[in-house]
This record gives structure tokens, sequence and C-alpha cells, in this order.
């Protein structure tokens, strides 16, 4: 088969690659509906992140199972299933805390922007769906796989409630995702920091009700204004960079709950700032599994439609193309048709 | 009168003060039945903070109001009170939020170290107890002060919770009563990091059920030792150095909770290693006033007797004694009768 290949910085090749078999009686191998190129795939791609190349990129995946291996009792071939980028047995003491990417047996799902794909951890990993989805829940629910978990740990880790004043820093896929989430959870004031127009018209329609296009101090001070100098209650950190997290920081009331979901690069905390501003702080590689059974429902149902971040669609073989998009912020997240 | 007033390291001199006095309409004057020493009072006293001298000190009072001024309503004269270092007006919307020391009014209260103190804010920092209490009550309110109310503070903001695990980073006067919120909030598991014989006793006494001696990566083993390789659910760092917070973030499980309620001095945090710890962080001054009506309903009813962390008291004239035994370690904390 098959797949994408990151040899260096903005190299990406769609070549042959062994074809993935059943490695540990734990495994399945799933046949791809549909693959997707995530904004951290942009790190190794940009060189900021180093990588050992060649690397086989693709960490977000659906579709049906295959084979499985002969351990697997809760998965069967046929079955439609999603996963998360990080395998989880699903019944450590961390994964039944809610927390399976600190799985103890946690491992990097690799190689998803392909045909077909080895998943490891199966029956801790997989989700089934209710039923075979037809082709419009396709993009959706391949949302699921990642950056609409990922948006919905932001809320959740930032303790958004009914009523709720939320800001989101970041507008790619996961912080619009963050904004359909906050809505879901009941949050009644969304501010979208956004300074991109068809960004902003996704997060009006996820649920923003205010968009700021200041950063930084400037951003922070809009956040007040909009607050009655108070600041939010939830700031949801979708970037990770060291001025988003400042940005996200100083918007939040004291109280308040900072969120931050992308992994952070050469960003330094200041323990004592936080301290005087009394923020709640928490986050790290979202528990997607956590969330999986319920956003497949809220899929199935038809009361979200997380699939609208994808906003390019190609061949499978265009994958090149699809990472150069959302380089130069042609698009915000490419879906790739196996 | 005569009161503390610090002119330079290791430098606390008994000397004749002004007189407090009403200078604003929301003040009161209380004349305190006693006061102490904090363990952030060393930090200037040991010249690592820079102060403007000389400085009258002393932030933890408690005692009977003397005059109030024209604008105050809830508070009289004749009554017993307890208020915090941060005076608070209680009604803005971050003291609504629970978090008084964030108020928008907060004004540090200082010179505490006396026979009488000017409380600003009276009204809103002042907190009357049910009847004048006796004699033997008095270091225990006096530690709801500051000190009961940090270490509660800690194990709220870590999210102590019926049958947690706890480990407690420090055992000053807010780590011991650290141990003992945790155990009035339900704490099943209370790991006291320890090294002193006196104070490990008291650790005991109040709640806990391990004593950890080694520090940084060796308690962090100890402490995975003890849960079966998970961590503590709650890690209250009642410190405020590198080496106490490293510990803490390290004694967490994945998606446990760290509060940290000294004033950190020199911590920068990773937010890379943060993430992928996936623990939360919460921590600040602490809004010692939110809990106030329940901690001195607690010492009326004899539930708890937090001020055994008074180990020495001496007359207030000895203050300088009193810095020189904390300093050298001597107690744990000084109580100064006026």
């Amino acid at each position: 088969m098959k797949g994408a290949v990151l040899y260096g910085p903005r190299d990406v090749r769609y070549e042959e690659r062994d074809e993935p078999r059943i490695v540990e009686p734990t495994d399945a191998v799933i046949r791809l509906a549909a693959t997707c190129i995530c904004g951290s795939d942009l790190w190794p791609y940009r060189g900021i992140n180093r990588t050992d190349a060649p690397l086989p990129m693709g960490h977000e995946y659906c579709g049906v199972v295959e084979e499985v291996g002969r351990s697997v009792t809760r998965v069967r071939p046929g079955q439609f299933v999603i996963g998360s980028f990080f395998a989880s047995d699903n019944t450590c003491p961390h994964c039944r805390a809610g927390y399976q990417t600190s799985c103890v047996h946690k491992q990097l799902v690799g190689g998803a922007q392909a045909p077909r794909l080895r998943v490891p951890l199966a029956d801790g990993t997989l989700v089934a769906t209710p039923e075979l989805p037809s082709d419009p829940l396709i993009p959706s629910l391949l949302a699921a796989s990642d950056v609409l978990g990922t948006g919905w740990f932001a809320a959740d880790a930032a303790n958004v409630k009914p009523g709720a004043t939320v800001a989101v820093v970041g507008d790619g896929a996961v912080g619009l995702l963050a904004i359909l989430s906050a809505k879901q959870l009941g949050a009644e004031r969304i501010i979208a920091m956004s300074r991109h127009p068809s960004r902003q018209r996704l997060a009006r329609e996820y649920g923003a009700t205010d968009i700021v296009v200041e950063r930084e101090d400037e951003g922070i001070a809009r956040v007040k204004d909009l607050t009655q100098g108070i600041g939010a209650d939830a700031v949801l950190e979708c970037v990770g960079t060291p001025g988003s997290m400042k940005q996200a920081i100083g918007a939040a009331r004291p109280g308040g709950y900072v969120s931050y979901v992308g992994v952070p690069h050469g960003v330094e905390l200041d323990a004592q700032n936080l301290f005087f501003r009394h923020v709640h702080l928490h986050g790290g590689p979202a528990p997607v599994r956590r969330y999986l059974p319920q956003l497949i429902e809220l899929i199935f149902s038809r009361r979200i439609d997380p699939g609208k971040v994808f906003d390019l669609t190609l061949p499978l073989a265009e994958v090149g193309e699809g990472y150069r998009a959302m380089d130069e912020r042609r698009a915000i997240k490419t879906l790739l048709r196996p």
C-alpha cells in the first residue's frame, strides 16, 4: 500500500509502505474510511520538531475493522470504529481515572495517513459506532478521533459549566471545536480570539458570541473590557506557544480556569505570576478515549457537526498538497480519502 | 504602643510605634488577644525578600474590636474577631467567587505584631466568633487567621475528597495544618513529607498515615512506592521553592491535583512537563476569608485543635527571640502575647 512519509522539512512523500498486519494478539487492523492532517503534524513538517526520518505520518483515523488478534474480544471485524492517537488498555488506574493518554501501556499510533492501519490495544482503544455510518457522517467521526476530543477536553479541563463565560485562544480546528464543545457544555458567552474571517465565521456558527482580533496584552485587555473587568471564567488555550499561553493566563478571572491542549513549545511559566493570578491550570494530551462514546452519540444524533472543520478534501495521493495548504493557512484542516 | 519593626536582615526591634486609629470610615481598630510570627515573615527577616525598612511586621491577628469607622455596620465594638492578611470588601466579583485575596479593593494588613491593629474594610474582612472565646481557644483562633486557612485552601485547591490519597510537601505550620485539613475533608491516606521528629509527631496527630523523609526524586519514588506506582491523588505544596514544587508535581498521579500555597520563590515551571504529567495546578494567596466561618465553627466545637502548631509562646516584648527560634528551626511557630 502507499501512504504518507516525512523525509525532512516540507518533504512529505506518498510512497510504498509495508502492509499493516497483526503483530501483537491485542492488535486490530482497520481499513480507513478517511484520515487527515493535524495541526501538530506541522511541527515536524516545518522542521520545528526534530524527527527520525523517514517517518510514516498521521494519527487520526476511523474505519472498518478487517482483522483482530486472538486476544481481542470487544472489537470485531466489520465494525466501524474510531480511536485516538494514543492506544490505551482502558483498564489501568490512569485509564480508569479518565486519563487514557497517560495509560501505563500507552503506545503512539502512527502512520494513519494510509489506506490501512494497525491499532495496538484494540479492545481498550477502539470504540465502535452503533451502526455503519452514512458517508456524510465520516468527516465528523474522523474529527472525533482527535480534534473534537481535544477541543472537548479543553472545555472540560477548564471546567466549563452552564452559564460560563469562556474565551478560546486559537482558531485552528481544535480551537473551533473547543468553541463547539463549550457551547455543548452550556457556556453562555464564548469569546473567540481569531483574526481570520473564514475561521471567525465557523467560530460563530459553532457558538462564539464575540470575536477578539487583538493578541497578547491587547487581547487580554479586550477580554477584560467584554467582561466588566473581571476576566473569563474559563480560557481554553489551543495553540501551545509562549504568547498564546500568556494571553490565556492573563484573560482568566482570579479563580478562573485555564486549559491547554496543544503541546507547549518553549513555554516557561513563572509560578509566582500564576500564584498571584489565582488561576487553575490543567491540560495535557487529550484523553479522547474518555469522551468517544459521548461524542459518537452526539454525532449520530446530528446534534453536532464537527466535520465542518475540514475545508479541504483531497485524495490520499495528494497528501503533499494537503500539508502545503495547511502550512500556508489556505486550509483549516485537510481530510484525505484513501 | 510598642511593636515589632524590621530594620534589616535578622534585625527585628521591639519599639515605639504610632497608635493605630480609624483612618477610613470602613476601618476597625482591634486589641489583639494574640499575634504570631509567620514562616513568610522569615523571607524578609533573612534578607531574601528586599523590603523598605523600617517595616512594621505581622499579619496574623485576632482580638476584640475597640472602635469602628462610621461606615462599618456588621462589626461592633466588643466583638471578638478574626481576619486575614488581606483586607477585602467581600462584595466584589472576585470575593463573591471565593477569591477574597484577589479582591479588587484588597489591602495588605501589616503591623500585627503589636497590641493593637487597624484593619481596613472591616465589614468584609473580619468575622466575629459566636461568643467571647475562652483563653485555651485563642491559639487555634489565631491559627485560623492564616496558617489554618492556608492549609485548608491547600487541601481544597487540590480537590481533596473522601477516600483520597494525599501527600503534603512541607512540615511547617501550614503543611501540618494542611494535613489536618485533608483529614477533615475525608482523606483516607495522608503522606507527610517531613524529616523532623517533632513535626512528624504532630503530623501523625493531625492525621498523617505515612511519613516520607526522602526529598526530590527519592521522595517522589517513595510516594510512588506507597501508592502502587500510581502517585497521589492530591499533593499539597506548602513551601514555595523550586525543589518542593518539583517534588509535588512529580508525586501526583496523572490527572491528579497539585496545590501550592507558599509564595513561589524562583520557581519556573516547564509547561511541557506539566502537560505530559497531566496534573491540575492551583494555588495562590489563600482566600482565608472564604473559610473563616467554617473554621471558627470547627474550633468552637473542639473538632480541631490547630493551635498546637504554636510550640513556643513568648511575651510580645521578646519578639526578637521568637524570630530567632523559627529561623533556627527550634520552633515551628511562635505565638506572641501582647
